[in-house]
């Protein structure tokens, strides 16, 4: 455990053995960070709200993690193992999020998200309240998930992204819209309607434009570029896409 | 007053009762701050321009604030009682704004703006110099007001915002338009005309869809969705809508 | 040269005379940092990566730069004298970029990219790897430059942005796009093809629209308002601009 003289962290936080705090860095009570993490400079882990109860008040960081400077987590947060983060990330209460995520700077996760295993955001994505998200998601910079049909209203009916689903820069996805597996949203879409797997769509409003099996990878080796998984695996841990495709067999 | 042994305040800022000034923050000289106001860790409040100029060089904050992490005030703004900020806020000098003002996360108010009653950002707003904002006014993340119409020059027309208007999610409000009071902008949509009171737009660029009041809520009532303080008030102080609809009988 | 006492500076990084160095910021190794220049409080700079190896390893800053607070660079990029930065910039390794770049509030470099000289962005512009960037290019808020034709896979090509071009706000450039010199995007874009030098292009897809010479400043004055070098030079210093239409005569 190494905390940097000028960290404050809270005697009653639980820090895993080898874990590294980083300077002028602040880690509340009610939380629990795993193993060999580690969290950067100026952050602050763990921000106090009353809007979560034990037992669901401590922010749980799996082992293994590399959170990245000036980011802010709330306390009332789950992540998995093998989390990683940009720098200035937001991560309010009641985030479910599984293994392996990977948050890109300036991201900004509103709370209230079940996130699956293998999620990965680029620069600056907004993932409101009451969103699910699935495993293997990929969102690119400045995409806005939704949840207010009226805003300003009391409804919330956050969007759905499916398994292996791709999400391209500055789209919006509208509320309660379902983006199916394998589907794929293209750059500055505004997504009102449900998608279908396996589809591309695109435009404002976005429309079918053709299943993502027809798209090319630009390689010049003429293969296919959808499912990404057939050819992409850059940054995944050995053996963690095995079997993407079994339902598709 | 409760200031942390980290921060470092200005013995010429004027800092009120019971305020809470956090780790790793500075107060600048020429900062009033009132009664009662908490600043977040790792803030820099006050930061000196040469832009601004006796009487006006001061940055004054009203009772009560909630300045969250990682912001940053110009000196020669002024904000009412009641400001809550998110996170890594930016607001430049000559910012005049009105009572119980609510900025979010990431959000960049540049500067030279007039701002009513209760505004309220959600993340990632752009505010531009030159905009004159009205009371109950709601921007949607990722929103930019802009004021220069053949960029880059000298011309400098910012934006007009109605009482009670709504600007939708990733939506650019070009130079010198006027939104109408109770009009609502659709999500990512451009504006480039001036906006009816009480009309939805929508597109790129934005034309007039339908009147607002023909939108019903979602929530299965068959109640109208606007104007939206007929059924919300969500964390406003009681009172504060009163007789919002008092020029509208 | 001024360092804060809470600032850390690692011996091995070379600081150039008169520089200030603000609070509760870091300077790590393997960095240069010129003569006269001003790093704000809360920033991290030479971010250790295993991604660049000697001899350009170093994150070598020009004379006279002024870095605001809470920003990010990496070890392994170098920039020419007289950078400014607004707060919370993120720069990764292997950007070169000229002389007197301003680089605006929230924008994020994310490596891999050649800059000219003059580069100015405003607010929270993301410039992706593998752009190519020339000299007097001005990005607008929220512009994302994207590289990859089929997120996510291994091709990576940036875009090409000509001398003088302007990207105006909430405008995507999609990946492999080259726009031409004095080349004009309008705001929310979403540019597809390439863009014919002192073209107006506009809309999602981009359209060419009319030439830039047909448009007119909004001063009334009737002058042309492209190229912009004819009437603005607010913030370049004498002669930065002399000859700019040389190649036009």
């Amino acid at each position: 455990m190494d905390i940097h003289p000028t960290a404050f962290v809270d005697p009653a936080a639980e820090i895993g053995d080898g874990a590294i705090i980083g300077p002028f860095t602040i880690v509340h009570p009610n939380v629990r960070i795993g193993a060999g993490s580690r969290i950067g400079s100026h952050c602050e882990i763990g921000v106090p709200t009353n809007l979560v109860e034990p037992p669901d008040h401590r922010l749980i960081i799996g082992a293994g993690a590399n959170i990245r400077s000036h980011s802010v987590f709330y306390q009332g947060s789950r992540f998995g193992d093998g989390l990683t983060t940009g720098h200035r990330v937001t991560v309010r209460e009641k985030v479910i999020c599984g293994r392996n995520a990977q948050i890109g700077t300036l991201s900004d996760l509103q709370g209230d998200a079940e996130i699956g295993d293998y999620f990965r955001t680029h620069s600056n994505v907004h993932v409101c309240k009451g969103s699910k998200i699935g495993r293997f998601v990929w969102i690119f910079p400045y995409v806005v998930l939704t949840n207010d049909p009226t805003p300003p209203s009391d409804v919330c009916v956050g969007p759905t992204i499916g398994d292996f689903a791709i999400i391209a820069t500055m789209s919006v996805i509208l509320p309660g819209v379902t983006v199916g597996a394998h589907a794929l949203v293209g750059a500055h879409s505004s997504v009102s309607r449900d998608v279908e797997p396996g589809m591309l769509v695109a435009g404002n409003p976005a429309k079918p434009i053709r299943p993502t099996s027809e798209i090319k990878l630009r390689d010049g080796s003429g293969r296919p570029a959808y499912p990404w998984p057939s050819h992409f695996s850059r940054g995944y841990p050995d053996g963690a896409l095995d079997g993407w495709d079994d339902d598709r067999a």
